[in-house]
């Protein structure tokens, strides 16, 4: 059980086995030649922003302490792992003992983040360090470029509401965790009530076209939705004529109806066409709802229109083209033995290709110009420079295995929109672009 | 507690809350109108495949049979709905009673699928059916997804070995929804423990780079791998210079060794080198892993290439560029009460732009020529005609709320495989094409 960012207490099973097989076999294999002990640090990073995206946004930390908070193996995971030979007696020893002891760092929840950042940097033996790869990469991957998405979103947006209704277009899961990241990136409510239940996102809907093709008219629908949820609904009006549903949906609500949702059309002309029939009847303060195939360009093509919230699905929780984030998770120092006198030494892959990175335990800061508006991702592995000692990224996460850093859904999207706006002005615009600052290294 | 696919038995958790809170807002709606209870039929389709596919491939089909078995809602559910105010008391009343008594028939797991093919068609009582959309469109729009990129790997692959390997780059469960997902398309083996705890497909693991640079030198730590794992283990090759390696593990493990991994460079010309290398060592029995961003185009490009396996991470687990499929779940027909002896009326939005659909209670038919190659996709509402019936694609799953249609994994993945193998030869080209065989509507 855990506290899923302070929201209600779920049960959060197991998750040791979200983990690759060969976690598990190195970790057997650094048993036997006795080098699983030794002090090593792990850094989370991206080498690249996806194509065009000007910054990335950090999402996932609660749930990787979530993670880590639940990674241990029970007599039916050591049972599965013995059975299938997957590792030998002596490392389901040390599996059935498995509590990560060490320390974790990392940039907050909802921080913007470029290629390099030290999102996250996990310290201890090699062997628990090692372990917590795959499970971590995948919520951060997978969250990051959700919140990404929506936070491009939130800037189209423009003040304007924003509901998150993916679900049905990620697996189940997913879709919680995309409306918990959605929210981090500047939506303001989810139709997923699973998100209400386990992270206290407010939850809203409206209504499909079944219902208004379970009655007998259009008008038995609305009078049945605004008969049980009140006036203040949402209701569906392009199902068969949306004119009609219009002069129908006011005929039984009154003026002072929530809502109208368009789902359909030329939703630019719809919408103009909707609000000025609804001045016409009178229902000045209902509001206009649009929803089908969203992204940020047609959430900003809408700027225009009297649109007043608008529903996205697909596209959010596919992270509008970049479904997932290319973090990796690398070994970047390590030191001979588990003394912690033993001095740490940085290492790197050095092979073919681009796949290179940087060895050493690492800080981050952002520099700000004289106005306080970012200007470097400055990155290093020495000692900080006094100048940026008070702009450092990471804070303390875990320290010896205990999570110290919870903190409400709320102050991670509050986070973002700070983290955000003091960024150039260019960050905001939704064309492709570079990096808006660059990373250096010191 | 269910079956998962016959693989081992494992807690699945209520799948009540996956669910779009409109779901339950039009129950409660429906219950005060008196039309929650009117015999309906729902049906699951896509109006389109993913722009340039050929054919569609049904995965999840289990999943969503656990899905059903296991939607109920709990004391902290009904506590959570009635805290906030999500429905009403009498709504409160039936969920808490809910379980699925209906009829569901669709595709069995596997089959390939066209634009309008009724993959599930879900009939009972309006409200108990309505309840089902999300958590069923997740399913299906998630695994059939990921099974369809898996499909088209698995042709390009011609026979060569195929290893899911893409947790990492996607959320955590969606990643085991994933490996089960490839089996079906044709993988053979995952690097996620958790699908073959739940899923028994069998997983596989190598070594990462982390592990060489752990150790004080690559021979250190080829030797602590194979002395531990055996000769027969992968050795990754490319940490440092790919041609001392190559040796190194050859001296290490003797020209026994099972296998190398290459994870960088340009694979074509670095496994014709390695391969070279190998036999000239006399490790002529040893193969060749590549990994490194394959797609479906990038494994075609190595047919040629003395390659042995191909391991394949994010792009299966997005969907090779097609993240989600877009199935919808749509009320088709309905009658005016619950009484079974009133007829079901065809019903269906008639409103703007192109997502309008067919109403009535459909079944389906692959039509053959006298080779036995698919020609068309027959839907109809009608009698079925004497030469289609032999030939129907639905099959039933569920029969008054009980399952009755479990059956192994690989019973799915042997089906997709034949039914591949059934369609015309254009199936198996990865350019982009219009549907393979055209949908008719008789």
């Amino acid at each position: 059980m855990n506290s899923a960012d302070l929201g209600r207490r779920v049960g959060v099973p197991s998750t040791a086995l979200f983990t690759d097989q060969y976690e598990l076999t190195m970790v057997q294999a650094a048993l036997k030649a006795g080098t699983a002990g030794r002090r090593s640090v792990f850094e989370a990073f991206t080498r690249r922003l996806p194509e065009g995206r000007r910054y990335g946004v950090v999402a996932g930390i609660g749930r990787v302490l979530d993670a880590v908070e639940n990674y241990h193996f029970d007599d039916a995971m050591l049972a599965f792992l013995r059975d299938h030979n997957v590792v030998d007696g002596p490392t389901l020893d040390y599996l059935a003992d498995y509590r990560f002891s060490g320390d974790i760092w990392g940039y907050p929840e909802g921080e913007v983040y470029f290629p390099g950042s030290p999102i996250l940097r996990v310290e201890g033996s090699f062997a628990e360090c090692v372990l917590l790869e795959t499970v971590v990469l995948s919520i951060l991957n997978h969250d990051s470029a959700i919140a990404a998405a929506a936070s491009r979103m939130s800037v189209a947006a423009g003040g304007r509401r924003l509901i998150e209704m993916g679900a049905r277009r990620t697996h189940e899961l997913s879709a919680v965790a995309s409306a918990r990241a959605a929210y981090i990136g500047g939506f303001d409510t989810t139709s997923d009530l699973a998100a209400g239940f386990r992270y206290n996102i407010p939850t809203v809907g409206t209504s499909a076209h079944a219902f208004t093709l379970l009655h007998d008219t259009e008008r038995d629908a609305f009078r049945a939705q605004v008969e049980s949820l009140g006036r203040d609904t949402t209701l569906l009006v392009d199902t068969y004529d949306v004119t009609a549903a219009v002069r129908t949906a006011v005929e039984v609500a009154g003026t002072e109806l929530g809502a109208v949702r368009i789902d359909s059309g030329d939703l630019l002309l719809v919408a103009h066409r909707v609000r000025q029939q609804l001045d016409e009847l009178g229902a000045t303060g209902t509001k206009i709802v649009v929803t089908s195939d969203l992204d940020e360009y047609a959430i900003a093509s809408l700027a225009a229109a009297p649109v007043d919230a608008y529903g996205v699905g697909t596209q959010l929780v596919t992270g509008s083209g970049q479904p997932t984030c290319s973090m990796v998770y690398k070994l970047v120092a390590r030191a001979a033995s588990a003394d912690p006198a033993d001095p740490l030494r940085p290492v790197a892959k050095k092979s073919l290709g681009a796949k290179t990175s940087l060895g050493g335990r690492k800080w981050a800061a952002r520099r700000t110009d004289e106005d306080g508006v970012a200007e470097a991702e400055v990155i290093g592995t020495g000692p900080v420079p006094p100048d940026l000692a008070g702009r450092q990224l990471l804070v303390e996460l875990v320290r010896a295995g205990e999570v110290v850093a919870r903190e409400p859904l709320d102050a991670a999207r509050e986070r973002h929109i700070a983290s955000r706006a003091g960024l150039p002005m260019s960050a905001m615009q939704l064309s492709r672009g570079e990096p808006v600052i660059p990373t250096e290294y010191v």
